[in-house]
């Protein structure tokens, strides 16, 4: 399948942000991220999503790790930059700063902390569009972030405008998937994208017709979800379940922080980047603050995970 | 009482954000409206809080606010000032321009987006204070947004330790407010400061032992909360509850917008601007993109709530 | 005040349902507790509620209990009695067994467990009022239970037509209290009565215009909820304060349950079947299959709770 | 594949309850609809589900309704007997019935309206198997009327020790799907049997290693299900998919009563309840008190779609 004809499908991993030990990007890390994830054979490049701590990341650093992954990856897959932010106003600054970086599309999710209508988000979708027109926009459905579920009769209208390209959906909801592959093919609206934000349940996404993934846990096994991809695409639903499991193995890295002493997020977070400094590609395994660090034991778990189940490393 | 032995006592409201035609601050207008405020006879100026539209203002915004809301008061009344973000490392960025600025306290947020944990929410707040140790921190506790309740036992170890100087509720919880309470009692930290956000139900939250009130509708009608202030202070309760019930009818601005056609946000500050443009406060009922406006019917319907309801205008 | 000329103001203990060793229904603790209850001065008797644990009793026993304290009262005080169940056909059934043993009111919820809809929760109402028309009927807003807040609008509509005689308010909403109290005034319906549910912040519910209160506390101590009556209805605010306090000092029964190992109606009811049990009115402190009960250490706790804060024990 | 045996595997639809005009038990349409579902090849027959109405039958109707159900099978199907109520006490009522009347097997919920802890949830189930522990038990995960998602462990914990046969799966949410099935392979646990109750994602349910389906749609086409089932079982997933996609056309039949007009049950079982009358198998679209039914505009758009879509009749 080429890339050209296809953009926006198949595996597209949401980059970590790694940081020296001062707390400051470590660019050299994320450069080897970038490497390692093409190399791959991933299909694009998400920058500044939920995984990359982004919702920590200063506006300042967040241009510095746009401009890294974009710089390292010198136009060899597309790149999509999140533009999270609260409400319109703020996310009009990420825009700005994407569009000058060179991103090939943006990522932005409903407003929150605000309580809104759905008028409200359709504008919202809208106004990203027309500060960027020239960029892919994608929505972002997050619950359990941004405590909204995406309509998807506003997502319809707003890709029969042209407003949005797709949806990357973390709902986990596998009847809202499922409608929405349904809405697109009752809304003749083919092109429109269907990305899975859910790793353990990426066979079964496709299945029902995700066009593809964006797995944080591709940061730290590619290579199986590049597999995984191709067994789903060419039909091979007996060898994509069984790579799921074992995938879904690995993903266990995200869950050895121990929930009484840390949150969803340093749990998950931390198991990924702990995975990452135990390959090498990371320097340290820091997360921003105040996220709640693993312990040496819980590191040496994540280790002894990844080097049982991570596919080729 | 005397301000200087009991600040953040009394009324603080939290100072809208007018706008100009073109989307810009007007800053004449919200000269006029702290001028307003001060004269009367408010006991504190809350900067870019909720009502501020603070979620919807960039750090440029947000600083020429706090900057003209400073400026304006000139020392007269303690300035507080909203430094309410996503996380710690953003918050910071806000804690930074306030001191530049010159505010007197901060008020903070639990982190929000992001899955956290009792342990992270707290050193949220000690992270805050660790930046900014010479002004005093105030927790805010806004359920409807954070999705987090405060955890009581926490903000009395914070306030132990000095780090929290009070705590602004805005959960609607009686039974909270009451447990606030109790728990600073019986924790002897009489100098920990509880503030109500609930405008409708002062009285009740004075009687259960609340030291002040951030009425977003006090800029609609200051006067009738520094009198509401008086009445709950000495212990006049029948006058008080006459006086909360007469606000409440004027409360009534921020029920006029259709909430089929629009968010809970925009009814609400879409009432108070449009009550603030009535009075000639503000030259325009703006406000951020992309809250739903008020139509004609819906301003006439605000103008009138005004001028039957609100004090001394 | 007499009973006769306002019924269902003031205290209306919702009466616990004890049990023998072998978890059959204890008749002779009921009729004690019956009898401390009159004696003390209460001014209702709420048989049926969450308090008696009706939503683990059968019809059999539901029955037996009601009938017990219908026949104790022998015509004392009226007696309202809960017909709490998941939709309109099975709470008919209760109604039907409250018509025929003789009680004066009934409290419903609206349906659980379904979808309901706001028509369909104003037509439960209408049912059940049409069932025993010569029978006061209250709604009973508990949303922590039921999942939903009652309609205030729809109160009003229903209070209008003549089938609700009030609202006992469990939500724990300070905003919503006042708005009940403000809607009565605001459709001129002066005998609609609002009884809350919150035995903690009693003395705010009657400041904003609460006409009783069904504290499940007031099992323990009916005393001090008699007082604390008497002293909100003669506007002495200060003194209700003061007692509301001591009298959330003995709530503390409802938390010494261990929240680890077991969930909140176990320790609050615990608590409370703990502290009669010491009190000597009920033979045992047993609760419904299968709440976890409180250990010995905790029952220790509870007595000491009781002997230090119980009013005239 | 042999019911004997793998019993409790492939399609058991959720049996609806048909009413006559005067709202009694139609009985006669009863037997005809088992009828009708046995012919079509189903597995098992689920006697008092959620769809049918089980939340709004007296205990007296549900014994009606088992009882004709399990004459009508006279043995020729496993039956599945939903024993749902609030609580332990109450449940263990219809578990009497159920044996009494001879089903095969219990359905039940984790205790509602009441705050329990996981403890209190692994008792209710353990009470419930020693009621009857020569039927075999599953436990129902229905977090939109129950509001409790059940805990993978304690269902584990629970098959180990023989208190559960299966799950019954309508928490929507695929990843819990998932990670059900790999906690039964991790516990090495083959036998315990999980069911989908989601009718429109059954291909993704047994992709992800599902067993069966309990698909309240068909009752109106269960040949499509059982076709369905065995595609997905036959691992022709493309073929699957298909049939997957033209079943959910017609459950559109349950999203044809306006959402604005009645709650979310009555559109659902309105919608399955009009098919069956338009197809002559119940007298009557009658629902329980108080849904409110679908208008004639309504029933006339549920024949269309059942002409168009249903399969076989």
């Amino acid at each position: 399948m080429s890339k050209a004809t296809t953009p926006f499908h198949g595996v597209i991993p949401p980059v970590l942000t790694p940081f020296n030990s001062d707390g400051t990007l470590d660019t050299d890390s994320l450069r080897k991220q970038v490497e390692r994830l093409i190399e791959a054979g991933v299909d694009g490049l998400f920058a500044l999503g939920s995984s990359a701590e982004v919702a920590f990341l200063t506006r300042e650093v967040r241009r510095k790790a746009l401009e890294t992954i974009i710089d390292q990856n010198a136009g060899r897959l597309p790149v999509v930059a999140g533009v999270i932010d609260m409400t319109t106003p703020r996310v009009l600054q990420h825009v700005e700063d994407a569009k000058a970086l060179g991103a090939d599309a943006l990522v932005a999710t409903a407003p929150f902390y605000v309580r809104t209508h759905l008028t409200e988000i359709e504008d919202h979708f809208r106004a990203i569009h027309d500060a960027a027109p020239e960029l892919e926009l994608f929505a972002y459905n997050l619950p359990v972030s941004v405590h909204v579920v995406l309509d998807i009769p506003m997502l319809m209208r707003l890709a029969a405008d042209g407003v949005l390209k797709g949806v990357k959906d973390s709902g986990g909801n596998d009847g809202y998937t499922r409608a929405l592959v349904a809405a697109r093919r009752d809304a003749d609206l083919a092109e429109f994208v269907v990305l899975t934000g859910s790793e353990m349940t990426v066979d079964m996404a496709y299945l029902a017709g995700c066009d593809g993934v964006v797995p944080g846990l591709g940061n730290v096994d590619p290579y199986a979800y590049v597999e995984l991809n191709d067994l789903c695409t060419d039909g091979k639903w007996k060898e994509a379940v069984a790579l799921q499991e074992r995938i879904n193995k690995l993903m266990a890295v995200a869950f050895v922080g121990d929930s009484g002493r840390m949150g969803g997020s340093a749990a998950g977070l931390g198991g990924f980047k702990s995975a990452l400094h135990h390959l090498g590609v990371f320097t340290t395994p820091l997360m921003s603050p105040t996220h709640v660090p693993l312990n040496d034991e819980e590191h040496a778990k994540v280790a002894s995970i990844v080097d049982t189940y991570a596919h080729g490393v």
